[in-house]
């Protein structure tokens, strides 16, 4: 037997989430029954899905939801072999039962070098997002032009990465000037700060006079509505999320987008990563390989500790995290 | 020599189209250089898009842009033989020369019984918008739920009729009783009238409570931004036209639908049917086909006179119409 802290929605969010919509609980976690394993949080993740899911799929009472990377501590598994490394779909407990539904095995010959954690990152959904979302919905060539907005969160920095891999000029756009170096440093042709830049029409035509042909949106709101009409003939737009409007009490508006989207025959697509699950392994690998061969750079804003999970959360929503946030316990 | 009259655009229109932004002109048409044909005009055509056209590639004095059925008068070109038939891209005019590059003979064999103005509507321009749109964009299978708006207009009763044919089940929207009756009459599964519904949220639900796979759109605006959170998982919206916003001096705002697009997979491309001018051919004899066996049925609102063209233009613009506008000459 052991004890779980566990993170639970005390109340919904109202606007930009409180600390005081949050609890943080203990319970008892019995022993694993056959085809059960008992697991233990090393890193946890905060991403920006949770907060428009704790509304559509979530109760007060009920544990975040989440990902994290746990070891197995007791197994009556065979798939899951005790010490063995799990991606898990969770929530924000330290401690948990599972029957294996909700686990998928890291990678096999995880490289010592390269830290588990990841595998909430690049080498995790925010790299699958990227890779699907661009390869899949954007479909870039050789020579194009993409846009990437939260350009320096965990999904935005592996698509511009990504975009570069294949052969295109990538502007990434982010909202501080530390973020704006980093993305230079990790091979962004073009970058700027939007929330300096004046205008935002004005800064994407700088960036590139001829317009975008892939946008992978992040943001949502005016930054795409902006976005929308600097899209050159036969764009494609990723619609990957909308952090603007996450904290919105009342639905935002803004201009229509539907001239250009004619006038230029554009193609926008919303998605979400678990479509391509069956392709989950294959794109991994590739990620690992990348990683591995210095082509996708990666950087961790870890926090420590569990009982600061909420506060992690609250600062990637503010976008204080330079890549992938996570908590380590 | 002979005189043709020409509709100018005697001033950009500002808000909804008034008389005075045309100006009715004559002017001296000489006879056929080598390569080129003399031709007459016997139909008109009145479209939405030349509204936001005349803004984007007109400036005032021009004559207006459109398509009409021509009659060859005098040939010095071999592909178009006096006594043809053409859909001539060539503007607001009774008689003009052209080289033959902006004409396209209609089909061969064309039936008696079947007018030739069908070559401005549900086999031409407008019911290759349909079938295309349809088709290539919302790839529609046989038992899904398709919406079309602004239903009883030329292309919109095309796109039910299309949907029909392919197995779906069809709501239309329109703006009267008369329209609404129409559509039942064609074959559309469920109708209303969106000026009376009271709610369209709730109209779009009624109509079709598990929402909608396939969206065309000729109307965009609010009803766009309403119909998107009607739609199912992995549905494809074609964004033919938004004729809401086609008069707005100041651009509309309306809520995101970026939500929907993500939670639901929402595929949404805009087009302009040139596109597929490889297939043209093949289409239109497909359309004619359909009309012959009596399964795309159309209706024509036949304006007589050259001179009334600007009042077939506006009277469409505010819906005037049952199924394609012309003017008769």
């Amino acid at each position: 037997m052991v004890i779980a802290k566990t993170w639970v929605l005390k109340k919904h969010f109202e606007g930009f989430p409180k600390h005081s919509d949050f609890e943080l609980k203990e319970e008892e976690v019995p022993d694993p029954k056959d085809g059960e394993v008992l697991l233990e949080a090393v890193y946890l993740s905060v991403d920006p899905y949770m907060r428009p899911y704790s509304k559509m799929y979530m109760k007060e009472g009920d544990v975040m939801i989440g990902s994290q990377i746990g070891r197995i501590l007791k197994s009556k598994n065979p798939t899951f072999p005790e010490g063995s490394f799990v991606e898990a779909r969770i929530g924000w407990r330290t401690h948990s039962i599972s029957d294996g539904k909700n686990l998928d095995l890291m990678l096999p010959d995880w490289p010592s070098n390269i830290p588990r954690s990841l595998g909430l990152g690049i080498i995790g959904m925010p790299g699958l997002t990227a890779y699907f979302g661009l390869l899949e919905i954007c479909q870039p060539k050789a020579g194009e032009t993409l846009l990437v907005n939260a350009a320096a969160g965990a999904v935005g920095s592996a698509v511009g990465q990504i975009g570069k891999i294949k052969g295109c000029k990538v502007v990434g756009c982010a909202g501080s000037d530390d973020k704006v170096k980093y993305l230079k440093d990790i091979g962004f042709d073009e970058v700027f700060n939007y929330k300096t830049v004046g205008s935002l029409e004005e800064g994407l035509k700088k960036a590139a006079t001829e317009g975008y042909d892939c946008f992978f949106d992040n943001v949502g709101g005016e930054f795409c509505s902006t976005a929308m009409f600097q899209m050159r003939e036969f764009g494609r737009i990723a619609v990957c999320g909308a952090i603007s409007l996450y904290n919105d009490t009342e639905p935002q508006k803004g201009p229509y987008f539907l001239f250009p989207m004619i006038q230029k025959q554009l193609r926008m697509e919303g998605f979400i990563v678990w479509r391509w699950n069956d392709q989950r392994l294959e794109a991994l690998t590739q990620l690992m390989n990348w990683v591995k061969e210095g082509k996708l750079k990666y950087h961790e804003h870890v926090t420590q500790g569990f009982d600061n999970m909420p506060e992690a959360f609250m600062g990637m929503l503010k976008g204080q995290n330079i890549g992938k946030a996570v908590v380590k316990i």
